[in-house]
């Protein structure tokens, strides 16, 4: 874990206030592993990216579905696919996952998983399949279809983009350890309930947990396992507010207790 | 023009009802080019496919917002992307463009754009990057900047899919004289209205212009310069209509013309 992805660079200040940071920037937070093992977790398409058969020497993007197997992406394919075709004749690939949102794309997070797509042994087969449903119900009707075989990405190369200025390629010992966020399933229902019910809390949060002295409103934009972040309106404009949990949580309930500890402190100071 | 994506093969059955198609089979509708013009014209980000000059004989995807310049995409590029780095080493590459929506990813349109994708030269630069900032406003700060610069890809093949079993390699030259649906930016807000104000006249197509006799209700879902699509209820269940206009239409007012027209057939034969 590591607070590297707050060091901008290049173009790191593209679209982006040139302002003072005005919360500690040291505060902890996901690393780049863990950023896109989350990513990898939680989405569920990307572009696969093979060797074309058709036009020797072109690499060709196609559309596809995927699971998370361990730490690394599985797909059904089938014999007919463009892109079986092209893993059949050669196996180097790679996978690029990008975060839906909001607002200027290029601000969003995404991921470019590389290394070589083979079919997956028989005996894992049933595992594989079990995982690919779950997230893929839909694709029951034709997962035992004899032209329809499992796939695995074997990475073996990650690069991560977070966003304008952070971005880096990955160590693989530190991609296969990482692990998703646990809160990826619940942060959505965390950031409603905080922003329907604790504006207050959160304005003080920023008054008196950072720099952003003139805070009148706070939004929650994020939330994860090392902290969460805000967007508080000030006298200057918007501004991102990160404040770091005093140690990890790990379910909604200890992200709560975290949560209301820090509210805690923040009252304390504006006495 | 013609009907070739209607024919399904393979896996066209994959998830669809394996019925009978209730409506003529040979109604007009945008060819594979055209269908693949619209989609790179109406969406603005994709994926684009290099080759890897850190990870040798790798593709690699990264995620890329485009202009259409004509009939290729424009894209600004920093020095500093590895996408940039990949190409200036070997220009090879492909965008894979997809359609946006709800429900059953796999059943949506995409393309894949294969060529060369190179520097435009300096004198192009102006009239390139009044279009591309047209669709990204967000770019004008570092338009400008040294290091970067405008790309092209010259596309040489296409790729379309349009779902399970429609998918074919476009010519190139169909491609270059395909225009994207005149309709395009004003589909959204048509079938808004049909669906709003006008379910009744759909109704009523569906029973005498189509063999959906049963219809109970019918929703509008496209609409393009050759006819339209709507989904009806009927005592089988959902089906999908399409019913092709008697011609082809460029405005929205052509369109309403078009369909009051067809609305008018389905009433008389409704005496």
């Amino acid at each position: 874990m590591s607070a590297d992805d707050v060091k901008v660079s290049g173009h790191g200040n593209v679209g982006l206030s040139q302002r003072e940071i005005l919360y500690d920037p040291n505060v902890p937070q996901p690393n780049h592993a863990e950023f896109g093992r989350t990513l990898a977790g939680k989405a569920s398409k990307g572009t696969l990216c093979t060797m074309s058969a058709k036009k020797e020497g072109y690499p060709y993007g196609s559309f596809v579905i995927y699971s998370m197997y361990n730490n690394s992406p599985i797909f059904l394919f089938s014999t007919l696919a463009e892109h079986t075709k092209n893993l059949i004749r050669n196996p180097k690939a790679s996978l690029l996952i990008s975060e839906d949102g909001e607002g200027n794309p290029l601000a969003l997070g995404r991921i470019t998983l590389v290394g070589d797509c083979v079919k997956l042994p028989k005996h894992e087969h049933e595992s594989a399949k079990e995982i690919f449903l779950e997230k893929h119900p839909q694709s029951k009707s034709y997962a035992d279809w004899n032209d329809f075989s499992f796939y695995q990405l074997q990475v073996s190369s990650v690069r991560y983009i977070g966003g304008f200025g952070k971005m880096s390629w990955v160590k693989i010992d530190e991609w296969v350890d990482a692990e998703p966020d646990p809160l990826e399933n619940h942060a959505t229902d965390i950031i409603e309930h905080m922003n329907d019910d604790h504006r207050d809390a959160m304005i003080l949060m920023c008054k008196f947990l950072s720099k952003a002295k003139t805070t009148s409103d706070a939004e929650m934009t994020s939330i994860d396992r090392y902290g969460f972040q805000m967007l508080a309106k000030t006298e200057q404009g918007e501004e991102k507010i990160r404040l770091g949990f005093d140690e990890e949580v790990s379910t909604p309930d200890t992200a709560r207790i975290a949560l209301v500890s820090l509210v805690k402190k923040a009252r304390t100071m504006d006495e």
